[in-house]
């Protein structure tokens, strides 16, 4: 890979071209800092997968060179997949408080320990001899979260983060502008920037917003008992919740394993002001009349095992959703989610309750930046090169479109894809190489151990089940021995299609006569002709197409 | 089920609390219409599934009453389950032409026969000795589609059909609201009414909105190829497609099975309009230059194996989307398909097309009744009773909080259930009874013998596959012979997983041992031991559940 003098090379083991597991690598000579090391969730072709990961082989092979791992926010897309990272690679963590706290206990239950450097806005800290990286509050959807400005020899790399420009936040302040002008004024050789929202118009609406529903909407369900579902990791959004409820004279109690665990340690860290009393156990909300609590849930994207989702089902310990309850969604459908989402939404109708979501309050607003956001930065930041990051394929398309508008050239922008090594300075901006990128699976307890041959057979056994043939063969006498066994699961019902078992049997008992008359009743060639006559016949007959597995026992 | 004198019956069989697989049956006394029978497209839990229909118990049980079977349009969820009805229980159908036109393919695939009868607008048709049908022209996005006057000795029952109110449509005429006023004040019994888009502010945007957006995009894009994906059986869309085309001197050819057989079938029936030489082949298309030709597909949904899916993923043999191409969806995403799509437009930008859609232009609106709409046809019909018709529960809440405003107490409406027996006169309506209803699923070439038991085996293998133990014992000495055969599918690879497999191994010859000690060397104990104790290990191991079949020969 070539590697001029001045350049800085710029190369995503994650997070563009899609949204999640975000994590990217800065190289400058001999020196490499890691920004974010995220997990996504899996789409339903990912049938059985619990998360997946960004391929690190790069990392790996460069380990002498790793300086630092830095963490521009908590969410799962940017610190999920640490755990994973570190037990390869022990690095030193740089992060804020809030990000470290949510960070420690993933660290605990991976049994991984890390020095973890614990930064605040307007840090700046030196990382190698190369990098110095300027930590700067953004707006985002949780709180404690950064911008970057990468400071190397070859020049300053701005990272957004995941922002949107919010005049009036929730606690803390709104970006620093000015600051952000005076680093643009010295000169940003790139900027990376969230393209989340770029094909959406306008500004991003401010958190607050959320709390002035909020506050009509308490206002005008005096008696109803208030459910509102939220990510668990919106802090600024639980504030808002604890907020309005003193407001209303209301206690709130938490519901969902996230949600308590995130209270807990939001409010141990100081980032949640509540008077003593506010919060209470959902047991002691299970005695409080309706007027006088509010329930804080997880579950806004229908997730089956989630509060809820219990309690719209009537099967959680202590509250269950009914008559005289109102239910908030302050929250966005993540794409995929839709029709989890819709079935509680019925279920909740069903059962009595009031249902308010997105699509009739002003209950939710985005953490990313929309095009006018977008813009704001860039005429702030001015950089020479643009990367839109953080986005599928559309929203950096549409980044792109964006900035042409504003100045921005197309070829001082880059849709860069995993494993890109962009190398960048003063005079271009260019693509020099591609290392090892890709995705790792993690299902169950293992890691990269499934791949596309597993799951081409799960979705061939969820579609139309799976059909196991047994016949035994005599070693000496080379002949068929004891009974030929069937069986099927996912298929069809084995108790009501005797006659199609009868027809299986027989198929067998031809196969096996030909492979004797053909003086070829081995095992290998028994298998391969079972697999061929029975997938033809079920097909025939059911016009579906089972897995089929023939064993063949030689006694 | 009790029966009064002077009252008619409804009882839906599918259609209600869903969308989709639309059926229902209206009986005064000893005689029964059928108005439509639709399937439904299963959603992700149904795994293999083809189609959903409703289960017909009721009417088979009572088929020397049934009289006619009634399609209102011609939409999947109206005529899809036609043949598989109509092989149990011959019926005379009535409808338009239109959907008589699109029916027949599918009576002739499934070799069934039956009295078809055109009706048309305005026309009044007794059936049997208690009912008189009129048919009335409404709006809908499909030509020829039909709101009903059923006039039985009990009352009016106005059925709306699928509907809005569009005050500009195409080619065919607005619903006539003075006639529609005219049934309303000599008195209607009951209306049944569409419920789908009673969430939605306002009135539906009528269709004629997207013709004026196609002429502007046409006019600004005159040198790209314009590739329009809508759904196959939306004629007016296809209408306006074709007359854009024309005024902007294109040609236009059409991609997917359902889009050029509908237009076929359309066009010969007289429901398109197009000078002769504006239709032309997919291979004529394929020789024209980009600005002259206007491609219309299937694939709106994101449909793997559509045609704009294969021309998007360079696998069409005439056309192949790229540079210079501008891809319209004139659609919106069925809940469910918001992932398919996605990956679809990522695709398109990918390929360097440029990409339109609801999201951001006017290409496409609803063909059903908003709040308005419905309020509207209320002020008109007036009835005594309302039952929300073709909606989730969602929606027919949403109906039923709507009509409080427009003086329809909640007594006077009834959000049925599937299976409900809703008996309606003069004085009363209230549920009766229950008949047998639910659904039947459509896999393969079999028709209901997929069940809960055989879906649940599918989710759990599609999650974490199978692994089947095969030993052979000796029936006379009670003693295992030959090798044990252990394979996988969809679990793990097995060419990776040796000492995994070499501990199962050890594990089954734990369990034989076992049995043999206490003298239970049978298949039924040796199973159930496997079961259990390979369970278990393989969830210690990996946390995963693949499904286990163990098997037992006797030699």
């Amino acid at each position: 890979m070539s590697k001029k003098a001045n350049s800085v090379q710029i190369i995503p083991l994650g997070g563009v071209g899609e949204i999640g597991k975000n994590i990217l690598a800065i190289r400058y000579g001999q020196e490499i800092i890691v920004i974010d090391a995220g997990l996504k969730f899996p789409d339903d072709s990912l049938l059985g997968i619990d998360y997946v990961l960004a391929k690190t082989d790069y990392l790996k092979a460069n380990a002498r060179y790793l300086k630092a791992l830095i963490l521009t926010h908590a969410h799962e897309d940017h610190i999920g997949g640490v755990p994973y990272l570190l037990k390869d690679i022990p690095l030193p963590i740089y992060a804020s408080n809030l990000t470290l706290g949510l960070l420690e206990p993933k660290l605990k239950e991976h049994q991984v320990t890390a020095t973890l450097q614990a930064v605040r806005h307007g840090q700046v800290v030196a990382i190698g001899r190369n990098f110095k990286v300027e930590f700067i509050h953004n707006n985002h959807s949780i709180p404690d979260s950064f911008a970057l400005a990468i400071t190397t020899p070859a020049g300053v790399i701005f990272h957004t983060g995941d922002f949107k420009i919010d005049q009036t936040p929730i606690e803390e302040a709104t970006m620093d502008l000015q600051h952000l002008a005076a680093i643009g004024s010295r000169g940003v050789l790139a900027m990376i920037c969230d393209s989340t929202n770029a094909e959406r118009d306008g500004f991003t609406k401010s958190e607050r917003i959320v709390g002035q529903t909020f506050d009509r909407i308490f206002s005008e369900h005096t008696r109803d008992r208030i459910i509102i579902a939220t990510f668990a990791s919106n802090i600024y959004r639980v504030q808002q919740v604890l907020t309005t409820a003193e407001d209303h004279h209301r206690q709130v109690a938490a519901v969902g394993r996230s949600m308590v665990n995130n209270i807990e340690i939001a409010a141990s860290l100081g980032y949640l002001k509540m008077p003593p009393g506010t919060f209470i156990s959902i047991e002691e909300a299970g005695r409080l009349p309706n007027h006088a609590q509010v329930i804080l849930s997880t579950g806004s994207q229908g997730e089956p095992l989630s509060g809820l989702v219990r309690m719209a089902n009537q099967s959680h310990s202590w509250i269950n959703i009914g008559e005289g309850d109102l239910v908030i969604f302050s929250s966005s459908p993540i794409p995929g989610n839709e029709t989890l989402i819709n079935k509680v939404i019925n279920g909740l109708y069903r059962n009595g309750a009031k249902v308010i979501h997105q699509g009739n309050a002003d209950v939710h607003v985005s953490g990313h930046a929309n095009s006018e956001d977008i813009k704001l930065m860039l005429a702030l930041i001015k950089p020479r090169y643009l990367l839109p990051f953080h986005g599928e394929y559309r929203h950096q398309a549409a980044l792109l479109r964006l900035v042409q508008n504003v100045g921005i050239t197309s070829e001082r922008c880059y849709l860069a894809e995993i494993g890109d090594v962009l190398e960048l300075s003063a005079e271009s901006m260019r693509k020099v190489g591609k290392v090892e990128a890709g995705i790792l699976l993690v299902d169950g307890l293992s890691v990269g151990d499934i791949g596309n041959a597993v799951l081409r057979e799960r979705r061939a056994m969820g579609q139309d089940g799976v059909v196991t043939v047994v016949v035994a063969i005599n070693k000496k006498m080379r002949q068929p021995v004891g009974s030929i066994e069937i069986i099927s699961r996912g298929f069809i019902y084995m108790k009501e299609s005797e006659e199609l078992i009868d027809d299986i049997r027989q198929i067998v008992q031809g196969v096996l006569a030909e492979c004797r008359q053909i003086g070829r009743l081995h095992s290998e060639p028994i298998k391969e002709m079972l697999q061929d006559a029975l997938g033809n016949f079920l097909y025939d007959k059911t016009g579906r197409r089972p897995v089929i597995i023939p064993l063949v026992v030689e006694v």
